[in-house]
């Protein structure tokens, strides 16, 4: 048996424990526009609770998207407006502020007993917070759990917690992937993970519509502040253009970051009225976090994320590039 | 200590042994217009058999690919045309065909003393070969020598065979990553190799002129035969417009094969005069090594490439198209 969280396992288990004791049925809730680690982590969870004889579903407040249906399996999820409450004990992953799982399921769960998150932002807004903000994601917060508590997965499973890790990690590129990322992997194969597949399900069915908006994205690049930020764009007439969806935005800011020089790469995206901004740094000392604080979001030192109402691109992005300036600021000082 | 190749890892053990007593001076050499595997492994081999007292020194014909340079650190590593062959021994690494390691180094060795490879096409032209097929790179064969053996690797070392493996899998994405590879990801880990410094490196260090030419070429991109094939195109003027050079144009066919529904992607590019076209397939069955092989190129099942001359894109698309259609029918037949 490995020792990745001692205390945090432990914790864990004693939760689990009670749950099972109490015969309580649960609820597995993850954040809106759920990703990899969302999803998977909510499919592991329910999977793992059940494997221990708790009476437990997934409910998410959006659709799961097309590329990670595959992870559902034989797994009871559902959408929150097909959910009916029965007196279910509330476990939220993955989601680092409780509003983030939705104004639905807020209301329907005034009560978490259990927060699993790796988010080191994370509000702790439960019963019992566990956050590990070591792990590269919540499916590696999770997998610690099993091999420090010996307990054994199915494929379904594995397959959820490695596409957590693989996706939260950016296939193992982000600095968030340690050697315990890769000793978990090992693990998640022997459980039954397949790499191979799971890449060709979350990275060979892009739509046309996704192309074309990534194609339109490209082209409103702008490079700020000497060559060390990169700007890109998203409007609603893009989205009209190419016939995409929000959820086909997902991984664009990283083409702003991935150029030469580029420090930080930033996504700004209309939506209906409010305006998403997404935040992606190559190194974590620019700590984004911070910079999307200043507007009311939040994130990792490398990602994060923030929304602001009634706010123009044109006008917004000057006070995005003002706070970024301040930080590089901030950092030739120390 | 470890056991992933028993019988090889002696025999790597026992040649290494041999070049020790004998005091020989060897000369490590991978493939022309080598990739991170090639460069890898040949830093990593070179460091290894120095780190026995061996004097070994890397060579290759082709200069190093810029966002590989940072694996060389300060390993003696030379272009073919800067070495001098002072009665070296001869190593090569990653290299299936020993006609694939150029001209200038068949001419320079005649006798090759080991031959280390993963390909499954090896053909076996040295002295001693040793060829492991199972593994997803060059590098994972090394590393599995030093975890069988027991060896240590200093981090430089660790970072090239990282980088190798990475590379070779695309990301760990490939049908070949196992949980060997993890497994020996991991143990690289613990020798220092640090995965997001080497995705920097790798993957964000892209020219502002390359983002250019993914845009345009995104743009050209056409569906055909009712969704099942993606053609597009990169003309003089494409390149012109973007600034970018012909290398940038490197994995671009990957977009328009990984579109929903896409079985075979297209790219045919414009090279002063003459079209060079590349086809990737999602699944071997297409065998699009069999279409190329009707243009008078070549390849693999799943990725092949092909060139004409005098030839304009619009009045070659047609005739490959045809041939895309006679492979499905031909298939559609069995």
């Amino acid at each position: 048996m490995s020792n990745f969280y001692e205390k945090e396992s432990a914790a864990f288990k004693a939760c689990v424990e009670s749950l099972k004791t109490k015969n309580e049925k649960v609820v597995v809730i993850g954040h809106v526009r759920p990703d990899g680690d969302c999803i998977g982590s909510t499919v592991a969870m329910v999977r793992i609770l059940r494997s221990q004889g708790i009476d437990a579903v997934g409910v998410n407040n959006d659709e799961v998207p097309a590329n990670l249906k595959f992870l559902i399996g034989d797994t009871p999820f559902y959408l929150a407006s097909e959910f009916t409450n029965e007196e279910h004990i509330c476990i939220t992953v993955d989601s680092a502020d409780y509003k983030r799982v939705g104004p639905s399921l807020n209301e329907m769960f005034t009560e978490v007993f259990l927060n699993i998150d790796h988010h080191i932002s994370n509000k702790q807004y439960s019963k019992n917070d566990i956050i590990i903000g070591s792990a590269s994601a919540t499916a590696e917060v999770i997998m610690g759990f099993v091999l420090d508590l010996g307990w054994e997965i199915d494929a379904t499973t594995a397959q959820a917690l490695y596409v957590g890790i693989a996706t939260d990690t950016g296939q193992f590129r982000f600095p968030s992937t340690t050697k315990d990322t890769f000793e978990m992997v090992k693990a998640l194969c022997d459980f039954g993970a397949k790499p191979s597949e799971a890449a060709n399900e979350l990275y060979e069915n892009e739509s046309f519509a996704r192309i074309k908006l990534i194609q339109l994205f490209l082209a409103s690049l702008k490079i700020e502040c000497d060559g060390r930020v990169c700007f890109g764009f998203l409007t609603d007439s893009m989205y009209q253009e190419s016939g995409a969806s929000i959820d086909d935005a997902d991984g664009l800011v990283d083409y702003a970051r991935s150029i030469e020089g580029i420090e930080i790469g930033v996504l700004l995206e209309e939506r209906k009225g409010t305006l998403k901004g997404s935040l992606r740094a190559k190194d974590p000392k620019f700590r984004v976090d911070q910079i999307a604080q200043a507007f009311g979001g939040g994130g990792h030192a490398c990602a994060a994320g923030l929304n602001v109402s009634e706010m123009a691109i044109e006008a917004f992005k000057p006070q995005v590039l003002a706070k970024i300036k301040e930080q590089f600021a901030l950092l030739e000082k120390e």
